[in-house]
Formats: structure tokens, C-alpha cells, sequence
């Protein structure tokens, strides 16, 4: 049967609309505001519009058959056996006749997405794993043949202390032919005092490590100076596993309904795209990818999991364990890692089944173990990570905040690019909207319609517009759209009604971008997720208010704390004290890279953290019931009073 | 230019002749006693007698080009394409009109190779490196979502004090399956307790390792049971580096001629013969490659290199360093080797780049670093290894004996195989032979001439054939042979003489089988290289008499101790105290793969032996030259007293 209307969802933006069936895949992004290269304006010829065309999960969770134009003999031309086996096209020459899910790669992609994860200046003592030690050694005689090995070895000892070092077996290969290549001066990169992983020629100063943090959206690799600290390059990139599901859940459901070849299939996309990224970024600094000598990584646990080839299975499945705790310390050539093959990949502990490694590094990097102060720390991605305490104790929990503050799953969502709204102000008198999009300067009401060329509304951008809707009355405490005001933004729908943020004639889109009651259902769904994880932990630990709250993550820094308060995405919480730090999980990764004592210090607050899981608690339903109101059905927050006016 | 002769030298067996030009590979193995299987009997139909042939390293040391009749129809048919890019032909079809170096391969050769390292029964302390644990644990439950490793790591703690223990990155791989697959009761297999291999299914009790002793010529496994410390498997092979050169200094010399490729040609030669020799050892033990979890290995030192793909260039050249001493640890599946892929080789450590780790375990085996006795250890293959001392001290060296006492370039040399020589003795009176060949029980002046079917003399029957000429006044004390005897084994050559062993009819091969001038020179340089470095050795200790001779090595174990010490291979010594050992260097493997305590011991004692270079000693050469008479020119031999005459 061919349907009158398909319904088309693109990765990895996550711009999803229906179309009119038999539209090809270009007009479907252009219809949508997806941007998609086309140099040859879909003229078939270019072939830079190469899309992977794939079932569509529907809403109604049916999969139905993949109806496409058949394969054009400019297609042939164009897209090599291997891409067309993968289920590649031309978006420009496949129409669709039934739903469909598109992935656009990077490098078809018309505007490269924002991704926010660039490195914080942070004070970190050095005191890397990897330590470069320079060895003038006497070369072997007839009365004097001890063998290289340990002709270094004895060199090591007495310069520097160095005992019961172990070599590389690949190291030894290249042993002998080094030292002589280097006329016995050499420098001997050793791990941990521990292992000697290559030997370079002469003295050598710089060497490098690169630290990664695998987001289940972005990923972003950090390269650094050992001897110096320094961020000399920095990569990022969409994670390539997004064309495999949007979120960690579909990712496991992924691995379990291909078994075997799912999960490699995950593994190899991370990996090759973290060669790409991390050559890419090695290239851009001037190095090459045999000094880069140990990599540290961060990631929710799923991420760790297909990172590292583990079967994620039964984090899909309650009581959710993962596979270890502890970090790890792996060959980067065991696992396809293009750096120094004798490398080491140190992967960050796990807290718990929903609580990663990347929450280890947030962590480290803000120490709460160590301070005094009551603090929250919330790590808002597709999974909400919460850590509560000081140093006394510290609680943690997860809760799915679903993909609604990444900016996915709204009628007029989309992640962080040019083109989305990202700050909003409504007046409460007029109900009159004014906004600025990323990649534009100044606010809407500075510029003339036509030049705004807004596209959606970013994950940021909602907390702000909903918390503005709220303030400004459109919204209620309950959730509900009021109908009953006069403004020509307000439209009834199907289903509740609409909010107009942006008109047609602002857009690129050519439609008016709105909020809708489901849209404002999807924030609450998310917010009363953390509020009421917040609230149990508080509970559970005997506490009644937070002196701070630290919002992390590429998305916390760019989330105006007020506004979040305003929404009731936490307790309340003198603002001063609320505070963004960014993207601090790659922090941690790049602390565990250039401090080892840090290591330590992360597999042990790994393991004292005690994890809750939130949904035991009998408490839990009624409590998130109460958090979903704006900001809280019955607690009190001081620190608004003379913010919010009703 | 055609030759009317050619030159052929057959591998592995060491047989050389010249044959007329144009005769086929099979004739000129004929000819020449070479064993090739042949069902059809050369009419280019079986296929059985695929050969390699190669250029031929000439006796003047020039190489010349490889002449052959060209690739006949029949050959198109019965060898594959990679066979015949690797220079495979049809013994049968190929004819030969330049020098030719021609490899039998294993398959192709019409008798086995006896190969005498089967293991002896010695007793050994059990202590494995790689223990089994068996564990039953807790399912995780929601309360207590403990993560999977932890969670054994908490059972393998509690039960058995096992503490800070890591896990192979392939094997947390595998855990949760394992675990669940279990229903958490599982063993855990754990090396050095330290790292965790695997996790087998329920209680397991029996579970394995293999010793192999790679030689040059030989290469020996013993499968064991690291329960009970029983040997449930032994196989062995030709080494099948022989195929590119007979012997430690030709095999570098290929390296060095084929740089990267060689080496790596090598490596693959020896790493795929073991795959299949431990996989047919595994298979008659009814054990699969997936229990075999640890591996222990010793050889010289440039069988070591190359088996672990060590460039061994630098042994090749003076001062001759190994590129390290310290016994490695190195997964199976870095190397390579099909066992448990998470298995660790442990391969011994080195005493010096002419002293291996064959000879670090005849010491662990025979422990003379334990004794009072003045005891000297020789090991005897291609090259000579001397070990001189006691609890106080003990001195290394090594000594180029030539391939002479493996039966090799010799006139009718050949390696231990049915035909061969092994026992002789000849009527000082009548200078009457007789002798008995391996694979006889009787004597042959038990048999009727026809049955005896000699083929060569092996390397233990050149010993007792010199040593019975000499005792019997056939070879003068200088290595002469005295021209004056009347009797018609006696006979004048281009170069001096020849004594027949077995007249003609008694042979395989058509013709008498002789000793020449030449063949006794060979064997004096043999053991005056091995009397004059264990000479040197007790200079340089201080001693002047010996309390023990231990003779180590397949071949050292069918030399016959008197005829040894007629000839002068060692000191004088009590006869009674001159001991085979058998394979000492392959228990020495055994020794180390049960007991772990052993390879400290064996680290300990490699570096504690004081290797000397016997070349560098002023007084060398003309100890040499006097080792070179029978027994010896100046030396007393009061224990030969009674044994020799004259």
C-alpha cells in the first residue's frame, strides 16, 4: 500500500515531519529545515548528497517496509558497491513512497552542527602516566654484551630510580634497531614507572595524550602537551553511532536485535570515527599519531560499553549492572586505536548501570567529595545524572529525562545549530516574542524578518522559552496552555493549543515556529524527572536545601540558570550559587590524563559514591506527579520571590 | 651456461651430492639416499612429491642462477598457485641444470625424522602461574546492582584471598554472557594471581598448559595438565625455519638478506608449525586450543628473537647482544598462537646472545647453581653451550661445533632417521665393522646384508665411528688416518683416505658408506671447540678437574659417554659421573610452566651466570689447536686408563 503521506525522521538532527509520498529525500530536508549539501542544486550530478536511508521506527512503534524510487544509473555512477550495499542514496534521486529514517553524514551535511565542548582553562597538577626519560647509553663491547633491555634498564635505574620496568612486546621488537639507529641516546616513554612503550631517537621533550569524552550525541577529543598540560587541539564531532538510534536505550534494543554484528557494527563506527577525529586533530596541531602515547575516555555507561566491545545487554535489562566498575587500562591497538600502538587506553570507572564514567569525570573535575557545601550536580543529556553531598557522603542516581532538553522529539526541535532559538524573552504585557538564534548577533526585534532565518528551537532554547511562557502567563503552573488570552501567537489545535515563537516570514522554514501544550508536556515530563530524583536524594540523605547547584554538560552551560529555576528543573537554590562548568566530564578526562594520582582518586569516589535507584522509592510516582508542575506543585522557592510575579 | 654436474643440497636433511645435469629432483634424492615419498613412482601422477626449490648457496659462496625445466602440464594440476609462487614443484618432474637448495617438506618425506625430545618423567613442585577458582555468586538485584566484575571479585576475595586482580580486556568482553550463561557459577582462571584469563562454565578441574622447546632443527611440545603436572601430549617437528637455512647463523644471514619480509617469513614459518603441532598434541589429548591457558618456551637465543619477531641482526655481528635477557610475558594472540587467546607466553629469559633460553633451562632442570659438584654441562646442537660451576659460581660460553655431530656435511652424514648409523665397533685385530642402524634391533653381522638398508651416519654414530677408528688404530691421536693398514676398508681418496663402514650391498643407496680424512677433520673441529672452551672455562674458574659431565640435548642423549671421552669431547672425568640428560632445555620448559617459582628462579639465575667469550681469550687458539688431537695433545685422561690401548 502506498500512503499519501510518509512520515520521515532525520538523524542526527533530529527533525522529524510528514511529506507528501513520492517526495524525493532533499525536498523532505528542505521542507524540514534539514540542511543537506547539494553543490549541483539536486541535479543529480554532484553526489554530495549521499543519505543512508533505513526503516523508520513509527510513532505507533511499528516497523513497517522500506519503499523507495529505484536505484538511477546516476546513483550507479556515483555511489560505490560498499556505500550502496550500506543502504546509501542520493537524497536528490530517492523519493520516498513509505516512512523512512535518514541519516545525513557529516560530510553531506549543508551547516555543520554546533557542538559545545570546547575545553575549560583548568588548574590541573601534572603528573602524567606517561613520562618521557632521556638515556645516553655505553654501547655493548665483547667484554661488556649485556643485552639492550637491560643495558637500558640499568640506565633508567641509576638516572632516575626507575625498577622492574617491563617492556612493550612490540617496543622490544623495535629495541635493538632503535638504539642503534639513535647512536645510544635515546628517550625511553615509560607508563607508570611501569612499562617502557617506545623509545624514540634523541631527546625527546613533547609528547602527547589525547583525552575523549564519548557523548551518546557528540564526542569530543582533547589532544594535550604532557610536559606542559596544554590543550594544543581539540576535535569534536557528531558520535557516529547516532545513525544506529538516537539514544542509549535504542542503541542496546540495536546490539540485542542484531546479535553479534550489532554491537560490532557501534564499535567499529566509534572507533573509526575516533580515528578520524583524533587525526584530524592531531594533523591540525602539527603531530603525528605515534606521539600521541595514552588516551583517557569518559562516557555514560552504554557508550564505555560498545566502546570497549562489551555486550551492553544487560544494562537494557533490570537490575541494570554493568559489566565492571573499575577503569580500565587496554592497548589502544587492541582496540583499533590509531595512535602509538603501545598505548594505553584508560578508561574512567562506572558508578552504576546509569551512571558512567562521564559522571566520574564531572566528578573529579568538581570534587565535591572534598567540600564542605551541599552541592547538586546535573549532568542533562538524553540521561539526567545526579549527584548529591559533600564530603561526607555523596549520593547518585540517573533519570530519563527523555530527549526533550537535547532539543529532539518537539514539533520545532532540533539540536544546536545555526538557526536555533536560543533565547527568548516574551513581554507579560503585550504577549509580543522577541528572540535570538545561533550563528546571528542581535535579538529578532533588531532585525528585519527575512535575514533571521530561524529553523527550530535548541535544548536551551526550550528551558527558556517555556520558562518565559510560564512567566508570562501563556503557561500555567499545571502545565496547560491558557486559551483564554488575546494574542494572535495563541492558535487552537488538535490537541491543546499552540504558542507562535517565531512567524513564517522569520523562518527558513517557511511555516511559523510554535510551542505546543505536548511540547510543554515533553519539558515537564523531563524536568519532574530531576526535580524529583533531586527531592529523594535530599530525602535520602537528610537534607532540606542545596547551598549550590552545577549544572554540566555541553547543554547546562549554555542554560540560563534563572530560567531553569524559574521551570523548577531543580530545588531552589540562591542563583549566585548556580553555576555552569561546562562540559565537565571531558574535563575529567583530561584530568586523569595529565594527573595519574586522579585515577586512583576516581576508582575509589567510583566505588564510595552509593548509587539510588530512584524508581524503588514508593514515594517516586507521587513525587514526580508533584515535580511536574512549574516550578513545583507545593515546595517553596524562596529565591524566586520578586522574579516571578504571580 | 649448462653445467654437466649440478650441485643439490637436500633440506632438512642435510644431504648433498653432485648429479648430472637434467636429472630430475627425485632421481638426484635417490641417488643421494634422500627419503621422497613417491606412491606412483615418479610418473607425475600422485603428487606426492612436492618439493621447494631454491638457489643453492654454492661451496665457494657465490650464488648463481636457478635452472630448471620449465612447469609441466601435470604440475599445472596437482600444485596450487600459492605453492607455486612459493617455488613448490614435482620431485619427479623437475629437472635440474644449475645447483639447486632442494626442501622436502614434512609431508613429502618418505621416512620420519626421528626427533628425540620425548619428555622425561621428573619430578616438579606444583605451583602453575594460571590457577582455577571456582566461585558462586549472588545475582545482582536491584538493591544490590553490584557491576559483574566486582561482583567475582568480591566471591574470588572472600573465598580465596585473592586481592587488586585485572581481567583481559576480552574476557570482560565476555563476563556478563558468561556469568549469566553459568547461572553465576564459574571458575575463574587466573594467572599469576593477578589477572583474570577467563570464566568457564561451573566447576573446572582440569585444565591445561603447553612447554615447547623450539630448536633449530626440532621443534618439541609437551601439553600438561596444570592439575596434576602430567605430560597428556607430546608431539614434534621439524623446525620448519630449516627450509631457510640449516642452521642459527644462515637463518640470520636470511633476515638480513630479506629485510622486514625475512624476519617476518620466519616468524610466520615457526608461529603457524606450532599452531598445527599444539593443535594435533591438544587433539590426541582430546583437549580443545581453548584449555590450553598458558604456554612456556625456551630455544636460543635467535630462535627466541625470531619466534618473537625480534630482529636478530644484531647477534649476527660482533659483540653479538641479545636485545634482552629477562624472561617476557606476551599474549598468546599477539604472537599469534592459537591457544586461550587471552593465554600469556612466558618465554625464558636469556643468558647471552650465543647462550639461549634452551640453556637457561637445562639449568633450572639440572640446577647446578645448587651443588657442590664441579660439574660441566654440555649441550650440544648446531652450536655448543658449555655451563662450568657449582653453588658458588658458574661461567657460560658457547662454541660453533659446526652441524658435524648432527650428522650434517658430512660425506654420508645424515640427521637421526631410520638407515642411520648409531652404534659401531671395529675389531682392533681384524679392523673388522660392525654396527646397527636406527630402526634395527640386531647388529648387522646378525643380519643378511640385504635386510640392514643403512642410509648415512647420524651425529651420535660419527662419534662412535671415530672414536672406534681411533681406538682401533684406523685414525691416528692428529685426526690422520693411517695409510699403512692392510685391509680393503681402507682406501685411498683425492684427499687422503676413506674407511668403509657398510660395504655397498648392505646400503640403501648402492654405495659404501665411508669415513673420510675430511669427515674425521670435521669432527675435530667439533670437539676441539668444545674440549678448548670447557679448557678455558676451568682456567678462568680455577679448577682443574671435573666432579660431573652432563651431556643435554636430544643428540646428547644417545652419545655414548665412553667413546664421547675416548674422543676427547670433555675433560677427563669418572665415567661413572658422565650423565645423559636428555632434553634437558624442553623440562626446563616443563619445570617453568608448573612451577612458577622456577622463573624467578630462571630470571635470577640467567643474569647470575657470567658468560664469557671464549674468542677473546689470548690463550683460544692454541687451546683450540691442541683440543684438536684424540683424546687430547697434552692432557692426561687417567680415567680412559684400561679403555684405550695405546
Amino acid at each position: 500500500m502506498i500512503k499519501e503521506k510518509v512520515s520521515i525522521l532525520f538523524q542526527p538532527s533530529g527533525r522529524r515531519g510528514e511529506i507528501e509520498s513520492g517526495k524525493t529525500v532533499l525536498a523532505a530536508a528542505q521542507e524540514l529545515g534539514v540542511p543537506i549539501e547539494s553543490l549541483c542544486g539536486g541535479k543529480v550530478s554532484c553526489g554530495k548528497c549521499k543519505v543512508r536511508i533505513d526503516l523508520s521506527p513509527l510513532e505507533k512503534g511499528d516497523w513497517v517496509e522500506l519503499r523507495l524510487s529505484s536505484f538511477s544509473a546516476e546513483e550507479e555512477r556515483l555511489i560505490e558497491e560498499g556505500e550502496r550495499k550500506a543502504g546509501f542514496r542520493l537524497a536528490c534521486a530517492a523519493q520516498l513512497y513509505s516512512d523512512a529514517l535518514v541519516f545525513v553524514p557529516e560530510e553531506s551535511r549543508g551547516v555543520q552542527q554546533v557542538i559545545r565542548k570546547e575545553a575549560r582553562e583548568i588548574a590541573i597538577e601534572l603528573n602524567p602516566a606517561v613520562k618521557a626519560f632521556y638515556a645516553e647509553l655505553p654501547p655493548p663491547t665483547l667484554h661488556e654484551p649485556t643485552a639492550d633491555f637491560e643495558r637500558l634498564l640499568r640506565v633508567l635505574d641509576q638516572s632516575f630510580g626507575l625498577r622492574n620496568l617491563t617492556i612493550d612486546f612490540q617496543a622490544l621488537r623495535l629495541l635493538p634497531h632503535q638504539l642503534r639507529e639513535a647512536d645510544w641516546k635515546a628517550t625511553a616513554m615509560v607508563w607508570m614507572d611501569r612499562e617502557i612503550l617506545d623509545l624514540q631517537h634523541g631527546k625527546v621533550e613533547d609528547y602527547y595524550g589525547a583525552a575523549v569524552d564519548i557523548g551518546t550525541t557528540t564526542v569530543a577529543a582533547y589532544i594535550c602537551n604532557l610536559r606542559t598540560g596544554r590543550v594544543v587541539s581539540t576535535g569534536s564531532m557528531m558520535n557516529p553511532q547516532v545513525a544506529y538510534g538516537e539514544d542509549v536505550m535504542s542503541r542496546i534494543s540495536y546490539t540485542m536485535g542484531n546479535p553479534g554484528e550489532g554491537l560490532k557494527r557501534l564499535q567499529e563506527a566509534i572507533i573509526q570515527g575516533l580515528n578520524g577525529l583524533i587525526q584530524n586533530a592531531a594533523q591540525a596541531a602539527g603531530i603525528s599519531l605515534r606521539q600521541v602515547l595514552e588516551m583517557t575516555v569518559v562516557g555514560n555507561t552504554a557508550m564505555h560499553h560498545i566502546f570497549l566491545g562489551i555486550d551492553p545487554h544487560s544494562l537494557g535489562v533490570s537490575p541494570f549492572p554493568p559489566a565492571a566498575h573499575h577503569s580500565q587500562n587496554i592497548k589502544a591497538r587492541d582496540l583499533g586505536l590509531k595512535i602509538h600502538p603501545a598505548a594505553y587506553v584508560h578508561v574512567l570507572p562506572i558508578e552504576a548501570g546509569f551512571v558512567g564514567a562521564d559522571n566520574v569525570g564531572v566528578l573529579i573535575s568538581e570534587t565535591p567529595y572534598h567540600k564542605e557545601e551541599m552541592a547538586l550536580t546535573i549532568d542533562i543529556g538524553t540521561n539526567g545524572e545526579l549527584v548529591l553531598g559533600n564530603r561526607k557522603k555523596l549520593l547518585s542516581s540517573s533519570c530519563a529525562t527523555g530527549p526533550a532538553l537535547e532539543g529532539a522529539h518537539l514539533r520545532f526541535g532540533m539540536r544546536a545549530a545555526p538557526g536555533a532559538i536560543e533565547r527568548v524573552r516574551i513581554d507579560p504585557e503585550t504577549l509580543e516574542v522577541r528572540y535570538r538564534v545561533i550563528g546571528q548577533d542581535r535579538w529578532s526585534d533588531e532585525c528585519i524578518p527575512e535575514v533571521i532565518q530561524a529553523r527550530g528551537i535548541c535544548g536551551s532554547g526550550i528551558i527558556e522559552v517555556v520558562a518565559e511562557m510560564f512567566r508570562a502567563g501563556v503557561v500555567e503552573k499545571s502545565g496547560r496552555i491558557n486559551g483564554n488570552l488575546s494574542t494572535p501567537r495563541l492558535r487552537k489545535i488538535e490537541k491543546g493549543y499552540e504558542f507562535v515563537i517565531a512567524w513564517a516570514r522569520e523562518t527558513a522554514l517557511g511555516q511559523d515556529i510554535t510551542v505546543s501544550t505536548s511540547d510543554v508536556r515533553a519539558v515537564q515530563l523531563a524536568k519532574g524527572a530531576l526535580y524529583s530524583g533531586a527531592k529523594i536524594m535530599m530525602k535520602q540523605l537528610g537534607v532540606n536545601r542545596l547551598d549550590k547547584v552545577v549544572l554540566a554538560g555541553g547543554f547546562g552551560s549554555y542554560v540560563d540558570p534563572e530560567r531553569a529555576m524559574i521551570l523548577g528543573l531543580f530545588p531552589d537554590c540562591d542563583l549566585k550559587e548556580v553555576i555552569s562548568v561546562g562540559n565537565a566530564a571531558g574535563d575529567g578526562a583530561r584530568i586523569a590524563l595529565l594527573n595519574r594520582n586522579k585515577r586512583e582518586e576516581a576508582d575509589r569516589v567510583a566505588r564510595e559514591v552509593e548509587y539510588i535507584e530512584l524508581t524503588v522509592y514508593p514515594d517516586f510516582t507521587m513525587e514526580f506527579a508533584e515535580a511536574m508542575a512549574f516550578p513545583h506543585m507545593k515546595d517553596p522557592f524562596p529565591h524566586l520571590e520578586g522574579i516571578l510575579k504571580k
